[in-house]
């Protein structure tokens, strides 16, 4: 392992992250399990990518049988991506017809933004102020986990995300009007600098944000500010996408707004690099006729391959709704964990995306989650944290998680606790 | 043909391009042949991302395998992406020994300008004139096929590219002294405007600017212009690297100069979207340092495994080989074609990278160019056209093209030839 890490910080830089102290040295991955080299198994509770559960057979043929056939660019004429995008499409609202395939997250966040530029004529966009969109240098801008170098262009503007526990506390309509207020300003700063509001971007779960609790018509107010002002909504579906909240197909049905623009990313091909951004007609040819944009590997045939094996597992195992009936579960599971845990000072999400707030003595409980994380990794338990203070554990597993996967991360869990607490 | 034209312009947008004017409805690959979905074969001269053929079995059951053992992201530790660093850093100058993996050259070109901001503390880049280095936002501002929306940042600039055919014609001496003399001016702007310079970004064989023929040593003053303002080299390899020119493994060996960061991307993978930035030890933790950048499907272990595949079977086959013999047999065939087609004004490349210029009546033949790529598409053979005026057929095939695959290409365009002109 020595080895392998003194080679990784030459080969891929010293600031190369890894998980844990003890970082996982994977070997193999089946289903919610992963192997370390030492044949040690870990239950994955984390990792959203392989979304149909890790190696999934349907989607390893589908990739094998494709990459023997065929695989090239789209200036081809090829049907799976026509077979692909209408599937995908029948799941959005009927004006959400039109798709552009692309090779991760970042680059369909980089796409949006420039096609609600070109949309509206205007440059200013709104994000939230902890949270991530992607890796480009476009995209880094609405990224607060570290200023850019040269600093944030004076075209975009972050408002505080919605936060359960912030001074407003549980009241969610004075939230709700208080996150309005915020991109008002926002918008109205934008405006009278001339960049005016091409969208607001955000990720309808709150996934880095640490996914505060909020009711259907939340954003109702922010959104109508927005289109008020002429901007378009791009909700970034990345991480609550695909089934995984259990009552829809995206976070945004469930939060109840209907965006202009919608992203996909990591769990789109279960690990395969495939992205794509869902807008209307209108938009796409707008976009198009603005820019000239091609995407070498996007939408090739492996890669609307893998993504059509996805989604037909997602339908044939009815993974959305094991995300809602195991996502109840475990949610039950770990509330029970809290009912003799002071520590545990929330636990809340939907289907399977969960979190386990953290906090001791009236502060956030940071370091203590910290260890919590590596505690469990040392128990055979995979997951990590998230949140403004970095204080909630995020559970985030691949979505053929079951009722006993539960189990066991409630038993680990308050073995832990009884450890660092 | 028609229902998936029309479902591809609903689902894909209007101005999704096709090649050729009637596209071709591609069905199943192997080596230089594409097959369409009436069993039509076509000998492919022009796409260079199945690098070691189409569907190649060794690429297909290296991608399998390891899709059905593991695929997760380098947040963990994984022994593939250290032995495919290793293999592919030994194939470059000493000190380009760190690599950063991403989905599509588009990311790395993207990460590589900011590596270059980072490492300098400038924000100056500049570019060729007639050139294409990805999709993002950021590298979207060097492509000169479309002004952007709200046009060129004033940190980037364009000096015209190196041309051939252009007054100075074939007075090599001169052309490097008005280039050098071009970024020269370049980097005194950048400088008074307070940008200063980061980077000089090109590719080392100009591929989308016709390729002209330069001599070693071409690009030596214009490089110490940016050295000695502080500047860093990027060398986009996308097109020339991993032996295509079949004197080298990388444009820059040939031209003899030795870039600070290199750009990987459509050949790397054989088709699986995966690319990388090659680059020194301190250059990469200076970026690490700078930004905080991860990327999902980077580098994980099918994406490594499909490089190290196609590594191996340039390596095993001596694809380099083949594309210097191969391609200097095309090349004479090229010439002797043009030795009773006037129309042919020159006949240059390097390995398996061709262009076949043509002129009518002292002028560069721009449509008589898209009618020749049409009509060998009729006669079974795809290929494309390139350059600053769009008049010279670009041939760019799989690196396990064959003498009699040349001889095919070179009886058909003569045939091709005798029709349009």
């Amino acid at each position: 392992m020595r080895t392998a890490l003194e080679r990784r910080a030459r080969l891929l830089g010293p600031h190369m992250t890894t998980f844990y102290d003890t970082p996982v040295h994977v070997a193999r991955g089946e289903g919610v399990w992963l192997w370390d080299t030492d044949g040690r198994k870990y239950l994955d509770c984390y990792n959203n990518v392989p979304h149909v559960g890790h190696c999934n057979p349907r989607v390893v043929e589908a990739i094998a049988t494709q990459a023997a056939q065929l695989n090239t660019h789209t200036r081809y004429v090829h049907d799976l991506i026509l077979d692909y995008g209408e599937a995908l499409t029948s799941k959005f609202d009927h004006d959400l017809e039109s798709l552009l395939m692309v090779c991760s997250g970042s680059e369909a966040n980089d796409v949006a933004l420039r096609m609600a530029q070109a949309m509206t004529g205007n440059t200013g966009i709104i994000g939230t102020d902890d949270t991530y969109h992607g890796n480009t240098s476009a995209v880094s801008q609405l990224n607060s986990s570290k200023t850019p170098v040269g600093g944030y262009l004076p075209h975009v503007r972050q408002v505080p995300a919605p936060d359960n526990m912030a001074p407003l506390g549980g009241d969610r309509t004075k939230q709700a009007e208080a996150f309005a207020q915020d991109v008002e300003q926002a918008v109205a700063k934008l405006q009278a600098s001339g960049h005016g509001i091409s969208a607001l971007i955000l990720c309808p779960y709150f996934a880095n944000e640490g996914f505060p609790t909020l009711e259907r018509g939340f954003l109702d107010r922010a959104i109508g500010a927005v289109r008020n002002a002429g901007g378009l909504i791009i909700a970034d579906e990345v991480q609550p996408g695909f089934g995984r909240i259990g009552s829809h197909w995206w976070g945004h049905e469930r939060l109840g707004f209907a965006p202009d623009i919608v992203t996909l990313g990591k769990p789109m091909g279960n690990g395969h690099p495939v992205a794509a951004v869902v807008t209307r007609h209108d938009i796409l040819t707008c976009f198009q006729e603005a820019f000239r944009y091609f995407n070498t590997f996007g939408g090739n045939p492996v890669s609307a391959a893998a993504a059509m094996a996805v989604f037909q597992v997602i339908e044939d195992d009815n993974l959305v709704g094991n995300a809602a009936d195991v996502g109840e579960y475990t949610l039950n599971l770990l509330r029970q964990v809290q009912s003799h845990r002071d520590v545990i000072a929330d636990v809340r999400g939907a289907g399977l995306f969960m979190g386990v707030e953290l906090w001791r003595d009236g502060a956030p409980a940071t370091a203590l989650c910290a260890r919590m994380v590596n505690e469990m990794r040392e128990r055979g338990v995979l997951l990590h944290s998230v949140g403004r203070h970095d204080n909630t554990l995020k559970l985030r597993p691949p979505c053929v998680f079951s009722r006993e996967n539960a189990d066991q991360l409630a038993d680990v869990m308050d073995q832990a606790l009884s450890v660092v607490t």
